[in-house]
């Protein structure tokens, strides 16, 4: 028998998938913008307003969004119709496992929050111990939800680090049959899966990836396409976007920019190294988020320690930074969890290494910002994942 | 007037880019893997065994590809034909401005060097210098490509540093109107093309970038999306592949990983800061590529002060390697150009500070490579940006 006979016989790409590519162009564009003209959609999607008018058709149909009249422009002649992402007809969950505290919402189309609860994680419980307690949340919330509304996937945003019972934050430990914390990760995903009788498990990304994926889509880097979001929690990460897309390495791994070596001279760190960049700034600031406010404040209100403490913290900031600059040439940087604070009080620092160790052509272009939206970014992000394969093809997806 | 009636009216996709996507698609395959069977198409591309039959037809057409019967396999059933890149019908041209030569070459589809020249660069020529007595290598080449030859293309791979008339080589300097390597590279890809005559300028990238891109696709990180390619060459720049695509930054400017500060107490660096890790490498063993072979043979004789350079050498360059690994968490580090003897000679400890720095999680999967392409790669590369028009829309490019 020859290979050609074994092979699967797919079918071919058609206009079928065509429809489906502009479908989910369209409403990813509407998920993510909020209400948009016919205009702006046949001039952003490069479509034909016959084309655009089809598909809103369609979409309509579907109860995914609706079109209506703007509101008066002033200007004359006939105004375009409207398009506003529909936010009760199909819904997602975003999930967020951080340090200290669970959130769970119930998401609309458009990044609408329909429903939420938070509470706190208890110091010492793993994230497969936090399944259940989010799983009762998910069954809460969904007997909440009106019966006609449509599930279509959930994403959920796991912090690399774990308060234990000592108090101390440390990374997760690697556990058995999977490496780290994206074997927690993936275990999460699939226990709560199963936990809620769901048919397929969530998407999983660690916090800071996620955090970044919202600030990208609708935050302080949205339209840019090279930006590195650190996040201070305890320790650094990053998430990182570069032309547009997501770099999370092979097996989610990547981002580990709080274990970039920057003294060899410097301290000891938790994960073995010595002069890890989250050392060398945690040894002037702790990264906690209450103990940089407090420092801060202190330094605000003239203490001349906690002043020193800020400037020199702010001061390994800014070193890292650069690095990172040189490194992927980003158009933005954004400083998120407890790096805000110490970002915003020591501004002058970060600068200041950045002008001397980053070479110009690398921050030529390189924003500096904080998040805008704050700390709701990992779940933000989280519902965002929970939406892609709705915007992949969204009237198969949406079909009760 | 309404915004719609400004906005212009761009024709929708339609049958004709599925097309033209899988005509690229195939194309694309079977240039980068060379004589493949109409099965293994079929399987790959995941499109059905009539479309695969058009598809073939209408490149073998326009003289992009030729099929045959295979080689005698010994299995039993008719052999599937097999799709060959026709290498004579269209060609690209790949330059190459390194430190210390330029390089030209008339490359067919499949990546078949059709012809080459190779020149010394003087000490001192600028990029845009370089401009013209790399046209007078294209025109003679030009000339003798066959009349029917259908020229689709050019790329040009450039490196960031120069050797100075006084010997020493650093990173180019920003000019008037341009910012650093990026503005010589832009200039001269436009240089380039209009002392050509060509109706497009060539696309632009620097070595690095251009010797990864070749050994992602035909070498030694060949099927592997998480890719870091480190670049020696006086100094170190990286061509880094994430999630199967290139990471070049905003402007192009990314991959400086040689000026990633490692010491603080360091040397004092030419890009102005201190403790790069080039420099911290470099006190032990110069990035010169003759330099790296002498000191390494040396250390191979037995002479103790290179057996300690290299060693020394060696351990900064894992000690690089590692914040690499924890940043990215990729499959492959390639360690290319003046790097490849080094690890090569010092692996031992390059691996030893991996164990000790990189988290196991980020490190489990990386392995440690030397190029495939070797001093090539750059011009290989150089000629896959060639052939991105082609494979974007074969039979359009291909006409006469």
């Amino acid at each position: 028998m020859s290979a050609t006979s074994q092979s699967p016989q797919r079918s071919t790409p058609t206009q079928d998938s065509v429809r489906r590519q502009n479908l989910g162009a369209l409403l990813r564009y509407v998920h993510v913008s909020g209400d948009t003209s016919r205009a702006e959609l046949t001039n952003q999607l490069g479509l034909n307003r016959s084309t655009i008018g089809a598909l809103t058709a369609d979409l309509a149909g579907a109860g995914l969004i609706d079109e209506g009249a703007p509101q008066e422009t002033g200007r004359a002649g006939r105004p375009s119709l409207v398009v506003r992402p529909r936010s009760s007809r199909v819904y997602g969950y975003a999930l967020s496992i951080e340090v200290d505290r669970l959130r769970a919402a119930r998401v609309g189309l458009g990044g609408k929050v329909l429903d939420s609860r938070e509470l706190p994680r208890p110091a010492g419980t793993a994230v497969r111990d936090t399944v259940s307690i989010l799983a009762a949340c998910l069954h809460d919330m969904q007997r909440a939800a009106p019966a006609d509304a449509v599930f279509v996937g959930s994403g959920i945003a796991v912090s690399r680090m774990m308060r234990h019972t000592d108090g101390v934050v440390r990374m997760l430990p690697p556990g058995p049959g999977a490496t780290g914390a994206a074997g927690a990760e993936t275990r999460a995903g699939t226990d709560l899966g199963s936990a809620l009788g769901l048919d397929r498990p969530p998407m999983v990304g660690n916090v800071a990836d996620l955090a970044a994926l919202a600030e990208h889509t609708r935050g302080a880097a949205a339209g840019l396409d090279n930006v590195i979001y650190l996040h201070g929690d305890a320790s650094i990460s990053a998430g990182i976007i570069a032309g547009g897309r997501r770099v999370t390495g092979h097996g989610g791994h990547g981002g580990e920019v709080g274990h970039m070596v920057v003294n060899p001279q410097g301290r000891e760190c938790g994960c073995g190294s010595r002069g890890c960049w989250e050392t060398e700034i945690a040894q002037h600031v702790s990264l906690d988020r209450d103990a940089v406010l407090a420092c801060v404040e202190a330094a605000r209100l003239g203490d001349p320690t906690a002043r020193t403490a800020v400037g020199q913290a702010a001061d390994w900031l800014g070193f890292g930074v650069a690095n990172l600059v040189n490194i992927f040439n980003p158009t933005a940087v954004v400083f998120g969890g407890a790096l805000r604070e110490l970002y915003l009080a020591g501004a002058t620092h970060v600068r200041g290494r950045l002008s001397t160790m980053a070479l110009p052509a690398c921050l030529e272009h390189v924003r500096l910002r904080t998040p805008l939206l704050g700390d709701d970014a990992p779940l933000v992000g989280a519902a965002e994942l929970a939406f892609e394969r709705l915007l992949a093809d969204p009237l198969e997806t949406a079909e009760p």
